[in-house]
């Protein structure tokens, strides 16, 4: 049976290809979208790809993926370094989870060089641009399959 | 007239029982919900009991039992350490408010052994497991009825 | 054509006029939403006027107003000292931005202190009291029509 | 065999009724002590009750109740804050420990925020006045008979 | 009778419109002083408008204002990050007083970002340019007549 | 009626005249304590004076001075940065109490200067040597003969 | 010869008996200066007594203390917690130094705990009101006439 | 021409599969470099792999960097929190830049929380284990072949 | 004539081979005396061993040793890291001081890593387990006979 | 045309020779004063060379010197470490400017080891006693004649 | 067979006897590695004594411990302070470690209190001069024996 | 006899003129070292010019300087932030000690701006680009030669 892995986006992510295009690049996240379910196809991975500007309802996302999904790929945005509600939606998940950044957080301001939730990711891609999200579904596609 | 209590719940408690068990029991939430029901029937009170993960929703509650309510019991889950909105909310009631953790959050990570909500609170109760909702309800009974 | 201008308000701004008066005044916000859209006509302006007590909600308001609004004008209540969110939303746009705050937050409680948005906005208007909309008004007014 | 519990007072309890009554309430500890000890008739448990003002005889208190009690409740009043060494003696006990406060200390001053000696508690129970004691006997008679 | 508002200005204002013109605008502040006073006369209203490099000097301002003005608008310069003193004959007047700021200096240097007369301030007014100084004697003009 | 005054000295201080003479000077605290019996009498004072090494002696002390004394003079030798015991006793009482250092502990290791007590005191005398204790008596003897 | 001192008094003391009265009493810098000047006769101490509200200007003060007074107390006001300058210059003194507060600078705000000049002080008064000049001249004849 | 990669480990990677397993896994550093000179061939890239304990080695190596290959990775093990001279010579650098890290270092002791060469890397490779090299292979050749 | 020291335990040190004995051993206290005492006969030392769980007793005992004895040990327990009394006695002392441990220290919980009393100690021993006690005799034998 | 440059001294600094002498020496203002202007007529540098104890007053010289000189030598005195409005002052000027310090403060107390100035400055001298003066004219001398 | 140990010196400890008599005595390396050394053949202990001032030899000579000695004695110097890399090389050996120092480390400068490799020692020797080589030679020679 | 001085230069200035040259200029070491060679020549120096990247050299560089050198200049790029060791070998010498740095350290990032080994310094020459090695000179001549 087919492996299945969620991708989540957290807020303005829904932005991307729009603004600060030298921080985050020109490709939009539906774009990334069709990349990333072209990948599952061949790597024979049923991927679902969701965003939302509201912390609640990723924490929603990252519950339900308890029992439906092998792998889940989080890329929190703002919440990243504010939200313990999902890194405790994180803790519940005995699933491999990978947290990506776009841009190098840890060369940004301050306040963006802590990550929350990073104690609960089995892996963590950042810097790579919106190529992260390639090489998280290839990198997670790994961990699920051993 | 009978007296009403509103029970709030924040986020990820929805996962009660099925999570962490060693950390939160295994009691889910329909069980406790039933618990504090019953307890309501003998001690005469009408309990409303709710639950979301969403900060802004659980704001939206607690305003609303400024006029329906005669006590709240809040159990904030993760917005206890970063949610000055739900404090907020809180600091426009005048009825007893009582803080409900069932961990011993100061026996844990550092992140959670500050609560932004407690000055907010008439009283805190905290580390008893899932009991602590009935002690909550006891407790709040006789606040409200003295 | 007539300019447009946003005014979103966060969370708890929708009891403004019933709790803690001495704080934030006896005004209640429709009062104030129509003391703005009168002003609006006056200066010839199309204002809306928005509250939620959801972060995510906001960020969406915010994201909307890149293509559609003038300028912006944001009372983010308890939001304002946490969310990284907000603050990544408003960098998005390119329109001049108020950030308001009815009370005088650098004289109260520590954690009110420190405004996370402060970085996005082209100027701050603070302690005003309810009147700080109508002089928030009147500035944006000169900002986008210069 | 009739269980036995241990209630320790620490530093000014002896007080209790004569000081700062707004924060404290105006039962004394003799009365308090009285309500305590009808309660434990009532429910069938053995209870001692002592008071000091040393820091070192609470410490002893703490010890000699490893092998005669069957569980514990401390208020230890300002060495909550300062005293590494009562943390110490709780640490060496196997039975059930209940931290005790009158007051909300999470809401007064920065100082009083800190409890020194949470880590090891099993249960907390903060701001309910006096009738904290009669709470914490309950709760402690559920967690000693389970 | 007319009412009469005192404008001061601390050190380094006397070069505006000089230095750094992309932070603090091509106005100089005699220009500057002429608007205000031409506003003064439109509004009926008495304007002293001084400014000095001396923190002591300063100090001395503030403390004439307490029996011969109804308002007074301080832009302390550099000396509102670090002077007490200038705080404390502040807190000595029953007079509104607006805290204004040219740049935004919350979104600017660390140093910069913490002001020590706000608590004494009614309003703060920040980020405006140099129309900060129209916008406060309208807002004043608000205070002092109701 | 003679007033009666109590001067309460803490740990070490039974040692004055022995050790750190340059620090504390060659005086005795029999010595001392001879001087001050002197002045009350010279004064019409009834002096007690005590000394002990043990925080909740002090703490005890400090409470029976609650309705036997009219006022009271503590150097609290090293319990004074770290006793929040003592202040809770302190707290609990009317009358003039004077804080009392014989150094100046504000010029000496870092965590000597700061008193956990201060906030207790009427007023502080400090780094006046053995001569601060005549200063202190002199002191309160005018504040609670007013 | 008769002995010299001098008595410098920082910013907004010269408002003493105006403003805050509950915090610093209601008499008067001249009323102050008289009684001080009496006691100078009577103890043969010729008395300088001066105030100025530029940090400067006492700085300059203090210099010429150095040849010409055999004592000095200073209430350097809002500068005690600012000034490195009014410090350097103590240190430069070979003369006995008091520092002097009225009101009780360890129980007000935080940045009112700290004094930058203590490290130049032989003692520190604090707290007794405006009779703490009067205990800083019986205070200085001492150390002076040893 | 074939591109040219350099991959820099540092202090302690020579003992990779022999010490703590849990954490690093149980592949030594020759098996790794195996791997990845096989994956070189198949990419056509030429690896150089080097390890040293030594600071100023790996400074030299980095230097060296500048003029002979097209992409640098570097797994600094303990100098990653501690190096300012390694982060100054990968700053001289022109070429991309990937940071390795074995475990996931945001989740370990707070010490290893901090990288100080984050600010130089275009991206971070974190918690994949020895996994990581291949990744970083990967994510570099698609770096310098853009 | 023999030398003497002593050697002192502080709070919950009677406990010793009762509690956490994976933290400090399975020897009581009792059984390490007799091991000194047997080390002291051999050595020609008169040994002195207390035990004492109350703070100003420690004092007591170190005040003492000012005269009687020629060396001291001291395991001050949980008053390592919280008590400036314990410094001030220990410093009045001329004779040589080691401080013991019997668990390493440096490797437990935050708070533990702090002792206030090194300052005044010759040499430290920590972590040996009960073993320290006959190393810090053997030691401070050689200090003493130097 | 002659170049010009300016000498500011701070606090404190008009009493160089009498104070502290092995801090600072024992060479006096005149006497260095007269030394620079000797050097000056070497270099054919006209120099101008003042002191003041006001912080303001060297805000005002900091101005002046925009368009009559061609460097700057600052010694601020102690507000080198408290005052953003000498730094202001500072810049605005598009000269180079020379920091002095006649003792290596970062050598000395803490709150000297920090510099708010040197964000202005081109170079710092530092710790060569009143040779500094001359170092610094130097190379002021190659700076702006490069 | 003979057990075998290491005795590890880091930087600026081939300077001992030559440098700060005072602070560290006046013997020198090669004297400690004799008397070592001399105690090893008493003890039947195989030696080896190495030294240092480059931070990965002594990594690399740690490492060679692994498989080669039976305990392993450690002053670290300068290193003690800031290097993780010792540390990560410490931590993969599983015989037993002491920390060593000659001065009381925790009685100097605030930076020199911080040991970084204390987590991975099983005891520390500190304070006693260079005869804590002795002290520590015999304490290992027991752990390893046992 | 001619003085001899040593000019040590650590990690990474070895790439001079070749990296971030609007930070560090574009002369290269060579020539750098030429032109000190040459003024030492004229000034009858004998210079010795080293560098290296590996802390321990320096460290052993520096304790070689003992005997050998009259004086000593040391820009300890990268390490001047981290290395107590340098700071030790440092406070053997009895030579007079520069520091230098071609930027201006204190207007860098945060990290650059505390320097370790200033404590060991006589004078600190910063920010004057490459021209600070003949100003060193210069200033080091007048030194040992005095």
């Amino acid at each position: 049976m087919k492996k299945k892995i969620i991708i989540i986006n957290g807020p303005n992510l829904n932005l991307l290809g729009e603004r600060e295009k030298s921080q985050y690049g020109s490709e939009t996240l539906p774009t990334i979208k069709k990349k990333c379910l072209d990948l599952g196809k061949k790597l024979k991975l049923q991927i679902k790809f969701v965003q939302s500007n509201i912390e609640g309802e990723l924490v929603t996302q990252i519950q339900k993926s308890r029992k439906k999904y092998d792998g889940l790929i989080i890329n929190a945005g703002g919440y990243t370094h504010t939200s313990v509600s999902i890194l405790d939606a994180l803790l519940t998940l005995k699933i491999p989870i990978i947290e990506l950044h776009i841009s190098n957080i840890y060369s940004r301001e301050v306040f963006r060089q802590k990550s929350l939730i990073s104690r609960a990711a089995s892996g963590i891609i950042c810097g790579f641009g919106t190529k992260g999200y390639i090489m998280s579904i290839n990198a997670l596609n790994k961990l699920i399959k051993k």
